[in-house]
Parts: structure tokens; C-alpha cells; sequence
């Protein structure tokens, strides 16, 4: 467990157990794009968390609040690669912060945490993709340092 | 070891072998955006293949043609995923096809390929990014009903 600040407030950032799944899984549907893609049968969820949770190269993260309570979600994914000189990237995915923790420098102190993670694992690059319609993402990502330099694809299989 | 055709040619993918590296680090190296982030020691690479080699959801494949040369590479990944259902993504990065095998519709075979590979592993989502400068690579994915509906944003860290 590692504990963030932001906004004078104290906030920890621990790996995710099963308990926490129904709190997760709100948070991702809590979103203009999320929210269609998302259930309410908890089976998927927990089937995934448990493959997540038995990767060490995964590390499903849950903030916390003060008083305990979840508000917000990332994931991580150390991958190995040949490329760029054997480079390890963290991939980041499903970043979400409840809306009321929201413009308070949450999400920046958050970042830091998780860049932090990827150097002490050994990630030479971050990388991650964001819808082209979430245009505060797109704003908060280029504060943060990141170039958006790739098109990201998706097709489903 | 599987086989694809393309262009009345069988080529064969299989998983890489230490042996394999030097060959897959001049193809990654023969790029016009590679050309400039790999290097001639191989000790990196070598290390980097050991951890890719030794996770069971990574992939790194080879391809060969009929007379045994590497003439392509790229490398699956399977992330399992909380969003989306719990849905498992097949990430691909790092592809390269030589020179002298383009446009002959052997990228297509083997991106076919990647896809049954993620299909027979449960992903639902394929996913990757790619260098806004890669026109043609735009095309062929554009044609392989891939969406760029995603901005790719990276970080050195």
C-alpha cells in the first residue's frame, strides 16, 4: 500500500482484491463512454479479476479515499519487449476517478505513482491509449508530459 | 508452428527461439523509425527475449519463408482486463515484415492469423498503435476494419 497526496487530502493506492470488483466495475460504468459497455452480472468481472490478480505483471490499482472509500482505478501491465533495446513499456489501462475526486490534482498525483512503478519495475516507456473524444484526457495527458505521437486501433475480435 | 499463405507462398509462424534474436532485432532495426533506437549489442534484447519467453501470455512470433529465412516478426500479448465485461485484450506491437515481402498480402495472412491466436486465447479486443508518420500502416489496418479511434500517447521514463 503507498499513500498519495492531493489537494490536502490523503489518498492510498493499494492492489485490488475481489471485494473490491463491485466498486471497480461502478466506477467503470460511471462514464460517458464506459457506460454502455458495461453490466450489472458480476461473474465476467470477477472471472478477470482473478486472472488479473495471478499475473505479476499486472497490478489492478484501487485509490482510496480518507475514509476508505474507492475512488478511483487503473490498471498496469508490465510487458517485456525486443524492441527499443529491450525495453519494458507499462501499458495503462482503465484509468478512472470518481467525478467528485475530479480537477483536484487526483489524477496527477496518481500518474506520478504509477510512472514511479514502472521505473522501480524496470518500464523504460508508458504508454496508453484514450478515446479521440475525451478531449479533457486528451489535455491532462499532454500536461502530464505524453506526446501523442501513435494512432491507436482497436478492432474486435 | 503454424503455417499461412500468401502470395502462393507457405510461410510458417512459431514461436521465437533464443537463436532467432540477432535476426529479429535487424528487422526491427530496419525501419525508418527503428533504424534510430536500436543498437548493435545484443545483451539487451537477449534478457528482454528470456522474460518474454518465460510468460505464458506473451507471444513473440517468427515468420519464415519456405526456405527457412525470417523475413517478419510481431508480438502478442494478452492482457486480461477488468472493462468492457472483463473483457481479455490482444495487444500487438513491434510488427515488422522485410522489405522485399511487402505488398504481397502476407501482412494480411498473418494479422488473420494474430487474430484466431486471440480469438482461441478469449480476447475480444485487438489493439495497437502506430507511429502517426506510418501512412501506409494506417492503410492496411484501416483495411483490416481496424477503428483509429484512440489517440496513442507515450512517455519516456
Amino acid at each position: 500500500m503507498d499513500t498519495i497526496d492531493a489537494a490536502g487530502e490523503t489518498f492510498t493506492v493499494r492492489r485490488a482484491e475481489a471485494e473490491d470488483v463491485p466498486a471497480l466495475v461502478a466506477l467503470l460504468a460511471d462514464d460517458m463512454i464506459g457506460s454502455g459497455r458495461e453490466q450489472e452480472d458480476l461473474a465476467p468481472y470477477l472471472a478477470a479479476f482473478a486472472e488479473i490478480d495471478a499475473d505479476p505483471r499486472q497490478f489492478l490499482a484501487v485509490v482510496e479515499d480518507a475514509s476508505g472509500g474507492v475512488c478511483g482505478t487503473l490498471q498496469l501491465t508490465l510487458v517485456p519487449c525486443l524492441s527499443r533495446r529491450g525495453s519494458t513499456r507499462l501499458l495503462i489501462e482503465s484509468v478512472r476517478l470518481a467525478g467528485a475526486t475530479r480537477g483536484r490534482g487526483l489524477g496527477t498525483a496518481l500518474f506520478a505513482w504509477a510512472h514511479e512503478y514502472g521505473r522501480h519495475h524496470g518500464a523504460a516507456l508508458a504508454q496508453l491509449t484514450t478515446d479521440k473524444s475525451r478531449v479533457d484526457a486528451h489535455r491532462f495527458y499532454d500536461r502530464l508530459g505524453y506526446r501523442a505521437s501513435h494512432e491507436g486501433y482497436k478492432l474486435a475480435l
